[in-house]
């Protein structure tokens, strides 16, 4: 990226001088590698400014493309996604939320029901960034293609982690999303089998096959496509390297740490991801300590975490956690710690062995956990 | 932006961890450096992915927000304002299209009667990209204040070249190009007068005020606020050094060239800005010339270069020549040759030096002015 930089870029519109040209064979050899990522043709992938817009763009624009179909998502989608319901029933498309389980997952009963006579976009992650299930996407595409259904799958989650090939899967629209697959941010992709139409949800010029119009991000695309071609090869070797790590690291902490509650499919689950949550004590102040000793975690998805309660002694609770049946009264707030390719098995023996340690500290100065140790202490005593 | 890039960059929504909180900071610097060029406030920005997204979230947005609104916008706008028309008219929204005079100027009491008990939100660029001209908006600014309406311009074009502040010149939505001005491509920012109600165009997270979700595109935002920063303190300087090149550029080739045609208004134009065409030659074949002698210039609009005619032996005329009265049956296309602050006077007198030997070189291939010569020695014959 700092090469394209500081090469004097033109704008790729301009394929008749020279710095014009240049910045088109930049962005068509990102498109070759970010499609190969996903065992897609080039001609298959249109950039854009990252996740969310691809997936208004996937919902949206097919929907524009396609005013017959209806809508069906799960609750635990990721905003992008979720609130496409209210404009929609706006709009009087058929909208459907499937609930999911208590480990996250789609029940394919309900699906098959919601998709019977009413064909519509389905638009379920691969990957819950939250609680880490994996969902059976391939399951989920032989019911969408039975009952006359699109299958929209956001991969900003998957990427980089697990093997995902669009048309192996049944996948018809694929999102993806460069900074979540060591790419930087700003752009994304979304992957478009071949005779799916969409309209275009900006009005503009004609890059990106009248798709997507506005100058191409050229160094943002070029930075995602090296990203893709550097994980391409050993995504397998790194995906069972983490997966062992993790349920290495779920063991430990289920013996090492009070009061946890891990969430999510504990098989069906992206490698190397664990969440939780520890009854009495504040995510916040969980994550905080964290930080302090060099630990990145996040509550949840990152996109949720700058949603103010509107009554300020009243913390909004995440709707992933609320899904999959986390107890809002004695939750407060979750803790995600995701791990990827350049994590070492000495980051995840760190996170062993201070996690338990940060829990006691904060239980010490827990009001609900001197309440429960009272009421233990008198009806021990 | 390298610096950015290669420092362990974080996601700004985790303001928990160091890596999100950094992040964090390099927005707010940003957007400080970005708000001052056009005389803003910081909380006035909004980031976004280039211009098409913010003329799209400008227009889009304030009507979703405002539905009681009309539309109203020139015949040279750029496509991301001008298409907006049809989607519109589906919603119902009152619309206007007004024509430019053939200067590109927007005829003042046209605006001023299409407001009249019909407040609208009025878009109109700043300075047009392909033929130069810059509106008089001062005053188009009055007229939409006296009439309720709302200005929402586009300074893609300008800023950079002329100073600009928002306030001053009475624009309620502007919309700013880094990589327009010396920044990077995929970045953009839409300026929001404080008090003026906008929705946001994608559904998402809670990213930039609620009004912009998607996670940040920080090295390009670092990049657009350093952009700004840099060339901040001496536009004026630049604008009128360039202003002179340019008025002496358009005399010589006006001498030197034989059957040109300048395009757009001669005074009240973009500083070092020159465009044209020329009888019995193709602007293509000009263009590629230029090329090859290292001029880079442009057929209009780089975003409306990728259009395709429908019918192969039917070239597209740019809508923007269209409307300014250039005679499509003569006119084989124009050229744009667009200054900045990097270039010098001689890269001027290379042009002037240049120009009349191609145009000369392409007037003996061409059989129309092969044609214009016979007929002239018949006549004078």
């Amino acid at each position: 990226m700092s090469e394209v930089l500081s090469s004097g870029l033109g704008n790729p519109s301009s394929h008749i001088h020279s710095a014009g040209v240049a910045a088109g064979k930049i962005i068509d050899e990102a498109r070759e590698k970010t499609s190969a990522l996903i065992g897609a043709s080039p001609e298959s992938v249109i950039f854009t400014s990252g996740a969310t817009e691809s997936n208004n763009l996937a919902i949206t624009g097919f929907l524009k493309a396609n005013p017959d179909f209806g809508f069906v998502c799960s609750n635990i989608e990721h905003f992008s996604v979720l609130n496409q319901i209210r404009s929609l029933r706006d709009n009087e498309v058929n909208t459907a939320v499937l609930e999911v389980d208590d480990y996250g997952l789609v029940d394919l009963d309900m699906l098959e029901k919601a998709l019977e006579n009413n064909p519509a976009i389905v638009s379920l992650s691969i990957a819950n960034p939250e609680i880490g299930t994996l969902q059976e996407i391939e399951e989920i595409s032989d019911i969408c293609r039975r009952n006359g259904s699109i299958l929209h799958s956001d991969a900003t989650a998957a990427a980089g982690l697990i093997e995902i090939d669009a048309s192996k899967m049944g996948i018809d629209l694929l999102t993806l999303s460069a900074h979540n697959m060591y790419g930087p941010p700003g752009v994304g992709a979304l992957y478009v089998k071949e005779n799916i139409r969409l309209a275009s949800i900006f009005e503009g010029g004609n890059q990106e096959s009248g798709i997507r119009p506005g100058t191409e991000n050229v160094p943002g695309i070029a930075g995602m496509g090296e990203a893709c071609d550097i994980i391409k090869d050993d995504i397998k070797s790194h995906r069972d390297r983490l997966k062992n790590l993790g349920t290495d690291l779920w063991k430990s902490l289920e013996e090492s740490v009070r009061f946890i509650n891990f969430t999510g499919h504990p098989e069906k689950r992206l490698p190397g991801h664990i969440s939780f949550w520890v009854e009495h004590i504040e995510g916040e102040s969980l994550l905080l300590l964290l930080s302090m000793n060099g630990i990145m975690a996040s509550s949840g998805s990152a996109c949720s975490s700058n949603l103010k309660a509107k009554d300020e002694n009243e913390l909004m609770a995440s709707h992933v956690l609320d899904a999959v049946g986390v107890p809002s009264d004695i939750c407060s707030g979750s803790i995600t710690l995701s791990a990827g390719r350049y994590n070492t098995e000495e980051d995840f023996n760190y996170v062993k062995s201070v996690m338990p340690g940060l829990v006691e500290k904060l239980l010490t100065m827990s009001p609900s956990y001197d309440d429960y140790m009272r009421n233990k202490e008198t009806t021990d005593g």
